[in-house]
């Protein structure tokens, strides 16, 4: 029997129909975009994601960490996407998937229309950016599935230009700590991201220190509220081998905070105190040595990619860091993660019930597959 | 006789090879990627542009444009790219020449690595913007065509928010400007580009406005030196249609700029000020309202393409622009268009000699096809 033009193309590998029978008579309506009886189908589950340890930052201490996965479905295609929602951030699985209930993909013909699905995705509510990424990075994946690429070389990024990602390490009693950072080591991690900002900063770091001489990130999650105490415990962690200190002082806290930047030996990075692109122009400039972009923060890869430009051009650092998360948003950050001078992709290692397996850390390093999108299979 | 696989892969018109037989066991190594026997050749040829008609701007005239025509060749695709060489900015077929001359792209193994690629070429020697203009070009041809895709949908583009292109009225004696301005309307251009700034500003302005109302973009190439008598103008100009003024006055008087920007009612564009994307923070903020991005002055659509997100996100205006050039560098500029605020991409209508075919102004509007790449064929 013989195939028809769908069975053949996905038998073959194909992405796109329309390379079965190129259309290359000019100015003739091109078939692959303009046929409305293909369709974008969104679909999505709550999924709770069951962490492996306590996870315990300056503020609260937490087992689980809410989700939403997402799919896109369009000619045979699959793309995948995911909402984490730690909840100091405010969103929950009620809340996304009441955002999600409003998202009708079926009014786009073409799914390569990303800038014009994304600016409507954006505009049907304020904030909800998890609930935002889970759309955009469903539609990444399905768009490199339907070329057949990974997402990173469509970016013309060298998968081999990949960062060591940073193990975090919790706020804990020191025999807890040490036993996580053994465990670290042993997982080959060369760079951690120690938490601190509890009142316990310097037990911490030594205890961390007893086991490993690598890198360390340091995380205050706001933790610290006195500009001079601040700079002091800076210079401190500089001689301890700290490479750059992250939201060391309350977001609010804006004149303090471009002091700090201005006198600390050490990059600050920015991460409760932005959100999005335009905040790079507002808030960051003069205040911050640079940004954590995280996915579930910035409404997806189509904007992170762009913030990573702008924050290039205005000579600011970037990490690119990630909630609690599957594989699924993990190995979606990864593929941007050429560009960026630190990773911090290690949300997928903390849960016990990932339902994908993509992007992985090897030898501390993160490492990208070849396969098409943001990279994952669905186990 | 049964096909080879790449007669195969070429017959049914799929791009990657990889394509055919995925390699989907992760952490293999992905055999399209590294195959190093798969190498990019460059080649390229001088080619003469001559013009329809003598071309006037402030400072000179000319009747022709120096040009190279590039290709990269790999794996049967080819991709196409150009650099033109307006003589007032500097660049020559000698230089292009022998800029293209050390170029080698054998030690790439994938073309997809295209951030690698042009980190490369940008390094082989200062300057020469339209000589890496013409191997960014080209590698974006091949890419788009390894994929299969035009590169607006690679880039998430909507083709029908193009914007309309301008059509440019040479400085010259006023039966010359209606004759032209009259050929102008009956090609169904919605919006013209008159040059001012050799002292006939309002003679200029009002032969137009005889024969059309269309809104009129003015570029007065560095032709005011005066700001108070600039400013009087542009008010003029303002009650006369005028949308934009584009580079005002010399690049050198930056404070006369300024304060120019910030008294007139009309935007500033800045063009002769600026190149690279790192002249935007230095050189624009403040400065000028808006830029006019060329591929032959910024090196290419990787940096073009940064440059849009970076004015965009701080409130710039953005125009694209292009040299006289053959239809290769114009379709190539026009897959970004439907980024910008107004096209100025008419360079390929005022040559006798266009080797190539592509983006089409149909009804005045910057008209996008469906082939891939840049969307261009050769004649």
């Amino acid at each position: 029997m013989p195939l028809n033009r769908r069975d053949f193309a996905k038998t073959i590998g194909i992405a796109s129909l329309g390379a079965i029978v190129p259309n290359l008579t000019f100015g003739s309506a091109p078939s692959y975009i303009k046929n409305n009886s293909k369709k974008m189908k969104l679909s999505f589950q709550p999924y709770e994601l069951e962490m492996k340890h306590t996870f315990t930052v300056a503020e609260y201490s937490r087992n689980s960490t809410p989700d939403v996965l997402t799919k896109i479905e369009y000619e045979g295609f699959t793309g995948y996407g995911e909402a984490s929602m730690p909840p100091y951030l405010g969103e929950s699985i009620e809340s996304v998937t009441k955002f999600l209930k409003k998202v009708n993909l079926q009014q786009f013909s073409d799914p390569f229309e990303v800038n014009d699905i994304l600016s409507y995705i954006d505009s049907i509510e304020e904030g909800n950016p998890a609930a935002k990424a889970s759309v955009d990075i469903a539609l990444h994946d399905l768009l490199g599935k339907l070329v057949n690429q990974p997402l990173y070389k469509l970016w013309g990024l060298n998968p081999d230009k990949t960062p060591y990602t940073s193990f975090t390490i919790g706020i804990d009693k020191p025999d807890v700590v040490l036993m996580k950072t053994k465990e670290a080591k042993a997982m080959g991690f060369k760079v951690l991201k120690v938490k601190l900002g509890r009142g316990n900063d310097q037990e911490m770091i030594n205890t961390v220190r007893e086991i490993t001489n690598v890198p360390l990130y340091v995380d205050v999650n706001q933790g610290w509220t006195d500009r001079n105490k601040a700079l002091d415990m800076i210079y401190w962690l500089k001689e301890k081998g700290v490479v750059f200190v992250e939201q060391p002082m309350p977001k609010t806290q804006v004149d303090d905070m471009a002091w700090l930047t201005e006198h600390s030996p050490l990059p600050t990075m920015a991460d409760e105190a932005f959100q999005r692109l335009y905040d790079i122009e507002d808030k960051i400039k003069g205040v911050y040595s640079g940004i954590n972009i995280k996915l579930m923060k910035c409404t997806g890869l189509y904007e992170a990619h762009k913030m990573i430009t702008v924050a290039r051009a205005s000579n600011l650092k970037v990490m690119l860091g990630c909630m609690t998360e599957t594989s699924c948003g993990v190995s979606a950050a990864a593929q941007l993660s050429p560009l960026v001078d630190w990773g911090d992709l290690d949300g997928n290692l903390l849960i016990k019930n990932d339902p994908f397996v993509g992007m992985k850390v090897i030898k501390g390093k993160v490492t990208l597959n070849d396969w098409p999108g943001i990279g994952v299979r669905k186990l």
